[in-house]
């Protein structure tokens, strides 16, 4: 057991990189973030989160900090690299962990995102004290954490919880990933408006949404479906009926006491989760029946990354 | 740790129930079996296997016995019952681990049969030393454990790992589960006899397989096949793609280190196993790609699933 009192948590997103100083409770203590875009290679940007960090953990006391956790898309908890991310400006295997390690001094972990995530609403969120869950990040993308007898899944390679990549419709839509018919191009932010664009090329629906055709954001049709707008909520339910469907398939795997869901497009609430349980348990073999609760993350929006990130350091 | 040096392991099938002591090395020192149906009561059939079992863990010293093993379709690891198992004569809920521990004053463990195979994989079969694998028995239906981290993965209610009902074919066939296209009714003994009786029906080729049309077994298939049949070997390669497709889609789950097949099914070896895996491949999302290793199961056909109980008990 690590005895040191803080753990630094950081959120490598294609964006933005956050970070946090976590006490033992669960509290941060101090944060702050930079941008991930716009360093050209990978050192610069080290070096930019060193001269962020350097500070923040002096003026802490470095002796104090257990270690660095780190979230990151693609990442790999058993190699600390970041394995070819399509959202991150540097292409290839990227040590990640061990980088961030030299640059502050510190003991490093990684994982992916949504491992981060799950972690974090386990220690501090949603699956406090659950042994079997599973996270759903519902972003640009779709991620996934599978918890089993209280510990996550990494798979015998570290890249186990790829859920955005199960195959929702057999031969569906086109995937970035090179295959057809993955959850993700479905269920997510970039799936629904996917969803949309199509629906308004194809049917003549009266819609707040045609006006912005062409540059539809999933916040924009959450909105319209907040506003009563009769394409807008046959949007969240379609997308509900394909994430639910999957879903039980998953349930029949792990048989979890609960699945959280995490990310924009989950900040519908109900409107979202409601369908996606009605979908889910039509679809669930019977002796899953009425069993699994479906969460929204407690954790507030900004923080569960970086909570999940440096829960990995304890 | 368990000092004894004997385990008990009871393997319940629909028709029979097989039971051996087996020792620390793996070793069944001594085994038999008794009819599973034709005892109108569970109590009959307890009373029946404590006249079998007494005098033999009589013989072997009931104090070097750590315990029995037992493995049944729709064991519940967690409660020790069998729940509302189609294929057992005695219907509703079952606390048999208790109901045997008492018969025979010994403890009991009881898990759902393809996990016990999991465990007689893990412990001294082809999976020996793996922490990630997937177990896929291919009998009557399909039964499956997942194994991640090193251990059986049960869900919060002991009821995960029923890849058997993973749908495999949106709206597909009808299945005994009340739903339709689950995995179990094409990639099984009896999925592959529905296929070849679908296509008998259909179909013109010229095959062995029309002689035994509406009494056709798998192994008839399986004879056919070897005899270079086109229709037989078209009926494989048509399993074959239905379950590598849906493992292709488990692979991204729990990312497994080797796949190990199970079953009446599985003995055709490389003639399903090089399909399988071929078909897998082609559906993998790209970091999971020649990762996977397929194995037929190492233990002997008759002794896996005693071996399998018997390690639950250490």
């Amino acid at each position: 057991m690590n005895t040191k009192s803080l753990s630094l948590g950081i959120d490598i997103g294609g964006t933005n990189t956050a970070y946090g100083l976590v006490n033992r409770r669960g509290e941060i203590i101090a944060k702050g973030s930079i941008p991930t875009k716009g360093h050209d290679t990978v050192e610069d940007y080290i070096a930019a989160l060193q001269k962020e960090l350097f500070p923040l953990l002096a003026k802490a006391g470095i002796e104090h900090i257990a270690g660095a956790g780190i979230g990151a898309p693609n990442g790999n908890f058993y190699t600390g690299e970041i394995i070819f991310a399509p959202n991150l400006p540097w292409k290839g295997i990227i040590p990640l962990a061990k980088l961030i390690s030299e640059a502050l001094d510190i003991k490093a972990v990684l994982t992916n995102d949504a491992n981060a995530a799950a972690i974090g609403e386990m220690a501090y969120g949603a699956a406090k004290g659950m042994k079997d869950f599973i996270i759903v990040t519902l972003g640009t993308g779709l991620g996934s954490g599978f918890v089993a007898n209280g510990q996550l899944i990494y798979g015998h390679d570290g890249l186990a919880g790829e859920l955005g990549h199960v195959i929702a419709v057999r031969n569906g839509r086109q995937c970035n990933c090179g295959r057809k018919g993955c959850l993700e191009r479905y269920a997510s932010a970039t799936g629904l408006v996917i969803t949309a664009d199509l629906w308004l090329d194809e049917r003549n629906d009266e819609t707040q949404l045609r006006a912005h055709k062409g540059k539809l954001t999933a916040r924009m049709i959450q909105d319209a479906a907040r506003n009563s707008d009769v394409l807008a909520l046959e949007l969240y339910e379609y997308t509900a009926a394909i994430l639910g469907q999957t879903l039980a398939d998953m349930v029949a795997i792990t048989s979890p006491e609960a699945i959280v869901f995490f990310g924009g497009l989950a900040n519908a609430g109900d409107m979202l989760l409601v369908p996606v349980k009605k979908h889910m348990e039509d679809n669930l073999l019977n002796i899953y029946k009425n069993k699994v609760t479906l969460l929204q993350s407690a954790l507030p929006d900004a923080d569960a990354a970086i909570l999940g990130a440096s829960a990995l350091a304890w």
